[in-house]
């Protein structure tokens, strides 16, 4: 029996533009002046073409704009100039890569419960003060791991928190594109560009092997992000940098996201209607991105399901890696539904409910 | 007056193989499987079919193989790896950038005196039994910044060294394959693969912007690499190690070497010879890579010279960011060649000889 993967978070094999990519990859190579610049040491800021682009494109000004390797790295980066012992506030769950860096450089992780529509206020504000944090790592579209989208009402809230007890807030937005339904709500960035950094990636928009993470925001911070960067790995990807630069500049983006939503949001109604034919009715079913969460059925736990998957041909994380006490996340699953086939979706919910039977 | 940049090692931009990288990378995105693979995710191992290529040249298997972001970040990933507060010898002067990341972890970095022919077998035999390193750090090859290269004997006696006090030896070896004359020495892990992890890099041999580095080695100890890595970015940029990869498999790496020592040899040559007209005789002339060091006459230090500097149009790197002691630093400059034309290294030296003057 073959494994269904309910793992990570991996972009379908079919949604790769791989035409489109060896194109721009092509042309940046073909063009005298770009590929002098693709192929030259650079800066921690990243490739200069793109950086500008996206400065245009967001309103800001070229030092307000930073690429990497991914945007994962900017969380390891943060760890680096974050004063010792500083203290960061996460959603629980949040993205468990996250918790793993911040752990990594001592930073004091202080978790506030998450809801389907954002961070549990209260719990927020009362963090905010009791901890004077430098910063809150917030996922407000599409939530990894939980895909809750947070409320205009609650962004504002959160907002008005970081403006009266001055910190900043990271705002990590790869699924903010992948909406499938409803209203788009104003990114964090967009409703305070002073107080937000946001960071994007196009893993999720064009494929993991260009590698290209993105940070927009304040100046100043930006220019510890980039010397920390650069004191690590001197300059970035530029050939994968280049070819995305390449790929915005001919209008490449746009239709991309639209074939991703079109072949995305059809996988996320299957999965949530499959869950719901297998009895399985507890789980926020989110309006993009990439994973749906579940809230295993009382009586049963992550690690009963995951000591049986192996032999039930199926690959599930443990959603314990999601809080920053493991034990709040006994009852937590993750579900990706991008890369899965319909046959595949159907199939693996079915097996799910097995194993919660 | 035009800036002579007397700073880093960049390298020429006509060395730059435009042609041929634009090839490849459209190569890769036309081939069926392989452009998958380099669109997907992977491991913090790297880009699994170059990781097989250098696995068969090198006569080893492929989980000793680790292919990163350029090379530095393995000195990144070694201080995530290291036990707090573990030792590591280098030898003085070293690569700055490599100070500058075990600093960042904590790391116990103790320097070893630097001779032409390698560090001072007695001052490295007394580190060794003093400060019971845990590994030390040596650039075997036109070292960075010196131009030294350590002879034969000094080679093996540094890895009975490795054997009897049971440390490992972290080769940087990034400029070994741009030998202009004299005999390649066999390189230290050829000498001793068990206790030898050999790094280096594409940036000085393809370009920076592919941004790959290698490393080959224990595989226990790259099993701890790879996990860092995949902790701290996920996988790396495949479509740089894609393009590479083709790139070795189509022949053009040995012909591209060759390129570089036609170009870069007589550079060297010009820049020795330079410095003698000028009346600047005690240097280090290396037998290939990219930097010459050049010891200040007395009574000059690095500080005036920089002070200096700029009014002559002259850029130039402290070189007392090399050594560990600083101080040690005080009457050494380290003079890259490569991406200069012979113009620049006639009016270059000038200048430098009269702000010595």
């Amino acid at each position: 029996m073959q494994t269904i993967q309910l793992t990570r978070g991996v972009p379908a094999d079919e949604s790769y533009p791989l035409e489109l990519v060896r194109e721009c990859a092509a042309a940046v190579m073909q063009d005298p002046k770009l590929s002098l610049e693709a192929m030259r040491y650079g800066t921690g800021y990243g490739f200069n073409p793109l950086r500008e682009l996206l400065a245009a494109q967001n309103g800001v000004t070229a030092d307000q704009v930073l690429i990497g390797n991914g945007s994962l790295s900017f969380v390891d980066l943060l760890g680096l100039i974050l004063t010792p012992g500083a203290t960061v506030l996460v959603e629980s769950p949040t993205y468990d890569r996250t918790i793993t860096l911040l752990k990594r450089h001592g930073v004091n992780i202080v978790a506030v419960p998450l809801e389907p529509d954002g961070v549990h206020l209260e719990a927020f504000t009362k963090a905010v003060q009791t901890y004077k944090p430098t910063l809150a790592y917030l996922i407000a579209d599409f939530q990894n791991p939980s895909g809750a989208t947070m409320s205009l009402e609650k962004r504002q809230a959160v907002l008005a928190l970081a403006e009266t007890h001055n910190f900043m807030i990271l705002e990590d937005a790869p699924y903010r594109p992948l909406r499938f339904r409803g209203t788009s709500i104003p990114s964090l960035f967009e409703l305070n560009p002073a107080k937000v950094m946001q960071m994007s990636s196009y893993t999720k928009q064009i494929s993991p092997g260009v590698r290209v993470g993105t940070l927009v925001g304040d100046k100043t911070w930006l220019a510890k992000f980039a010397k920390a960067a650069n004191d690590t790995y001197i300059s970035g990807a530029f050939l994968g940098q280049a070819t995305v630069f390449e790929f915005l500049k001919r209008g490449h983006l746009e239709p991309q996201l639209a074939r991703l939503r079109a072949l995305y949001a059809p996988r996320l109604e299957r999965m949530a209607a499959a869950l719901r034919t297998n009895g399985l009715t507890d789980f926020l079913e989110p309006d993009g991105g990439f994973f749906l969460s579940v809230n295993l059925p009382s009586g049963s736990s992550i690690a009963d399901i995951l000591g049986k998957a192996a032999n039930a041909s199926l690959a599930l994380t443990d959603g314990r890696g999601f809080f920053v006490n493991p034990a709040d996340g006994n009852q937590f699953l993750r579900l990706p539904f991008c890369a899965l086939s319909f046959e595949e979706i159907d199939e693996g919910m079915k097996r799910l409910a097995g194993l919660l039977a």
